[in-house]
């Protein structure tokens, strides 16, 4: 058995794209297993004292980012385009991540990579449903369906508990890895540092 | 003549630490010329609205901060121990490299790698000026000498204008680096990116 790496992430969190489109072949080479894990960063934030993302709060820091994170994708051939308004609402799919990876169906995970794609290879907005929908139908998802189950009490319940279990486990920002032993990596530059220490 | 790469840290700084230690070797591998830019993040940490370092007002994060450089550390093979309290006070240090700088001495790189090894590998105080005098002494610097220097107004003025220079080129933490074309790094997870940018 693979130990399994969770990749803790939020939709509208930056390094978190590069991380999304990475995971996959870095996990193989590591002979490491992953899991995603969406959840909110909002309430996380609102218990730091921040209603936004830092980056929005902090001017300079929020400058450097987007150059930061222009550097990066083209070092990874990534396209990349910085989505407006940012922070975007990443709500809705959360939401619809959560409940199909709850279902244990097939198309989660690449649904989460081409949310990140949209958002920020092509500057979509992911707080669109339509932009969402879109998504859905490419990997042959019913789309009002998906929806519909991302939508009930359960489904929202289980992406809070979700974000409360990030916050229990010490998870202040995105991405954020961990290892079968509870040891916590933060950020897109810390990916290969938490494989490598999952398949120890 | 080579490429030069500004390194600006403040010596309160954690991740400046293993910066430090490594980016002598570093850069004469990929060919670039280094200069040390000591400042103070404390007037800049203001101007983000915190008066102490951001790892203390952060809990989850600071915590965090402590594994993940007992981690750097570990894998670098450099000594590691949190020096209490933190933040320390760097302005005496800043101070005297930065007038051992101006004086185009040639012990003040050492005297800075010397003075974050004696806090984060060996615990040590860096407000205390006998640590201090003890490290100049070492370097066969007369520490009295060194000291008065360092506590002149111009040298004074002269850190004080070298923060305002680092804000007015955008830094907002350190490590940071800045290549001759003014591109931005920040963090120690950047230097070899700023190193090979300058070397381009």
């Amino acid at each position: 058995m693979a130990a399994i790496v969770d990749f803790w992430f939020d939709f509208a969190s930056t390094y978190s794209y590069p991380a999304a489109m990475r995971i996959g072949d870095a996990a193989e080479r590591a002979g490491v297993a992953v899991r995603f894990r969406p959840f909110l960063l909002g309430p996380i934030f609102k218990a730091q004292g921040w209603d936004t993302s830092p980056f929005s709060i902090y001017e300079a820091k929020g400058r450097y980012m987007w150059r930061d994170l222009e550097r990066l994708c083209a070092g990874l051939e990534l396209p990349f385009r910085r989505p407006e308004p940012f922070p975007q609402n990443s709500l809705l799919a959360a939401r619809i991540a959560v409940a199909g990876l709850a279902a244990g169906a097939i198309w989660p995970e690449e649904f989460c990579i081409a949310v990140f794609r949209a958002q920020f290879g092509e500057g979509r907005r992911i707080d669109d449903p339509s932009t969402l929908s879109a998504i859905l139908t490419v990997f042959g998802v019913d789309a009002a369906t998906a929806l519909a189950a991302a939508q009930t009490d359960d489904n929202k319940a289980r992406l809070r508990a979700q974000t409360d279990e990030a916050q229990r486990l010490g998870i202040f920002g995105a991405p954020a890895f961990i290892a079968p032993d509870g040891e916590l990596f933060w950020g897109n530059d810390r990916l290969d540092a938490a494989l490598a220490w999952a398949a120890r």
